[in-house]
């Protein structure tokens, strides 16, 4: 027995489709494919035809009695949302952190008081697999909630071979446990740990000469990420760091160019890194670097207000035909929060993207970001069902109605999990 | 028969309590009164009793069984929040103007497509009565699901005799027809409608001498709001239009230094106005006057983050003694929001106010602004039963988890209404 959803009516029915011909730029970031009166039409989580409604009626009137059928009129739907950028499954919490420093608490004494980056590796480390499966669960459905139905995870907040090695055992729990996508990156070069500090190239030789290959043998990872940035790791460890990933089948990722200006956007064309996060102070030669080996530009707004710098550039990034996604970057120091819909609010707000091209940030480009746009990122025939319906009538109020979140209902693999 | 409603066990119930001393300042800004395992006892829409849940049990011990018993155990219990200054009668939507401006259309190319503030002002125009009420429903529903139970409301979309009273009818209307209190303020000086550009003066007396008197027959307003702005109107005009709604008992508000310093802030302090409006580009002395005369600087964060200006300089009017409320300013032009938990994020982010301090700005000083505070905005005994129960265990993780709305249950007058 089959199951079978029918979405119909839906006033905009966003799909997105295109055919898998990569990632989008320029003038196809805008290309949304609407069908108005739209349906789509699903099958055991598979999308079998997205139509209008009139045509999915005819092509499938013999079923129609078998399927779950939502009428969407009045509403928009779009494919579900994807993060391809989040430390989603970190230890502990920083709410005291974040009151101390508006308190005008100065930086020791906020580290004097077990703050900052350390202080969730140390929360990380003393949690068990159990404890941080169950908080991470609450934030993806807390990301369901807000249409997100594929993940991207890092690691990062162990710092040692077993603590990197358990987030990421926890990823592959979640990904079994939940049912959000969760696409799992290895990141032990996050940060330097405190007691290498002054022997960084100690750590480094430790990731890629153990982390590195207990990962790839567990076949715990799909990406490597690296954070390079002035005093945490240079260019030049972080390419050794992403060539040697790359020897196990780790696709290249790099935080680049976040603080500082540091040749990071160059790095991440030349090494073929499949995306390049932050980019803040990315320079225009990079910018150009990027555009050239399409590398993705995986931009987090929310991350830039919650520390009060300038967004990245993402306006000049897209009119320079750089694939652009954004991302919540979730994590507890910089960005502690799992709203998608306010990134899109604030990519268009402080980045100047267009209501269109924030959506196809947020839905294909992302999931071509984390290699899932075979899967998700669009409605089309024979990728997952994954699919939002939203409590408003067009893609323009997703963006200008800011700072809500207007999901209705969710579907994903063809399951309603919120609504 | 009473309807009792008892929330028990709060893991931090913040009660706000502290009597009715006018607005708080400096640093009882910070004095949440929180009783963990928090108890509220509410009778027919009033709250009875507060405290610690032994001491509630305690005393209605025989009348537990009465009581519709919500616990709370885990989750923060706070007043409802109070939004002070909105536009949120309007008629029409403007989404396609916002991508239009994201495209790249100039400032010309949108006034003749129709749009900007005389685009609100004709579509509220050609609105009807029950047209009106229906779309500010959908708003008023939207801030009740954030935890806001009390929302200022103005006229300004008329622009003409009719019209001004149509808006302020369409908002008594409102308080009739729905939960949440609806406080009037009459604004026909929000701008100086199209066919009297080049005499304003004109436009002056027709507010002094044939809209005021008719909104105050009809009893349609308890605040008269200016905006005075260069450009707009004038300090001298704004004075005399505040000074002769005092003749009609409407208390003076001002729209004050949003866009250049014009003196708005001195003014403000100068008539006694309950408060002064957005003040971006306030000066020290206004802010000086402010703070000695005790005039409520309501600060609008969302605003100054859809315009990309920089925000109020709410840190620096609290340390200087100026009481400080926040909103949304929901309106279709400059804040098309209704998230007052985005807004006390927005408030700590972009202002700097402490978590504490923001929550106080968006429920005691917010019901001071608008002279609500001996009915709602803290959970005393003799209030309204306006309470919500957030999905979070402490006030600092209604600001740090930011972007999310966490509200899981909200009671208006003693009913509940969300959740
Ligand atoms: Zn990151
Ligand atoms: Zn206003």
């Amino acid at each position: 027995m089959k199951t079978i959803v029918w979405i119909k009516h839906a006033t905009q029915l966003i799909t997105m489709a295109h055919g898998n011909k990569g990632p989008r730029i320029k003038e196809a970031m805008s290309d949304l494919a609407i069908i108005e009166d739209g349906s789509v039409w699903i099958e055991n989580g598979i999308i079998q035809a997205v139509g209008t409604t009139a045509e999915i009626e005819k092509q499938f009137k013999d079923r129609v009695h078998e399927a779950e059928i939502t009428d969407a009129a009045g509403y928009l739907v779009t494919p579900g949302l994807v993060d391809p950028h989040t430390h989603v499954a970190y230890g502990g919490s920083r709410e005291r952190e974040f009151e101390m420093r508006l308190e005008g608490a100065t930086y020791m004494e906020i580290m004097n008081a077990g703050g900052g980056i350390h202080a969730t590796t140390r929360m990380t480390r003393e949690a068990t697999e159990d404890q941080l499966v169950e908080q991470a669960k609450k934030r993806l459905n807390s990301f369901l909630k807000h249409g997100v139905t594929t993940v991207e995870g890092k690691s990062g907040y162990g710092l040692d071979v077993e603590t990197e090695l358990k987030q990421l055992r926890v990823m592959k729990r979640l990904q079994e446990e939940h049912p959000i996508d969760l696409v799992p990156t290895f990141m032990g070069a996050h940060a330097v740990p405190t007691d290498y500090k002054g022997r960084e190239e100690d750590y480094v030789n430790l990731i890629i000469n153990e982390m590195l290959p207990a990962v790839a043998n567990e076949k715990l990872a799909v990406f490597n990420d690296v954070f390079c940035e002035v005093g945490v790791f240079t260019p030049e460890q972080s390419e050794r760091i992403l060539e040697a990933g790359k020897k196990y089948g780790l696709i290249p990722k790099i935080h680049a160019d976040e603080i500082e200006p540091y040749q990071g956007a160059e790095l991440a064309a030349k090494i073929g890194a499949i995306s390049a996060e932050h980019l803040l102070k990315a320079s225009d030669e990079g910018i150009e670097a990027m555009a050239a080996a399409g590398t993705i530009a995986c931009l987090l707004p929310a991350t830039a207000l919650f520390l009060r710098e300038q967004a990245a550039q993402g306006r000049k990034m897209i009119d320079a035909g750089v694939p652009v996604a954004i991302s919540t970057d979730c994590n507890p120091g910089s960005s502690p929060t799992t709203s998608m819909p306010l990134v899109m609010n604030l990519a268009c707000i402080l980045m100047r993207l267009t209501p269109a091209e924030a959506l196809t940030a947020a839905t294909y480009n992302a999931a071509c970001a984390i290699h899932m746009e075979e899967k998700t990122g669009s409605l089309e025939p024979g990728k997952q069902g994954d699919v939002v319906l939203w409590e408003i009538s067009n893609y323009q109020e997703l963006q200008y109605l800011f700072g809500v979140n207007h999901v209705k209902s969710v579907w994903k693999k063809g399951v309603k999990v919120v609504g």
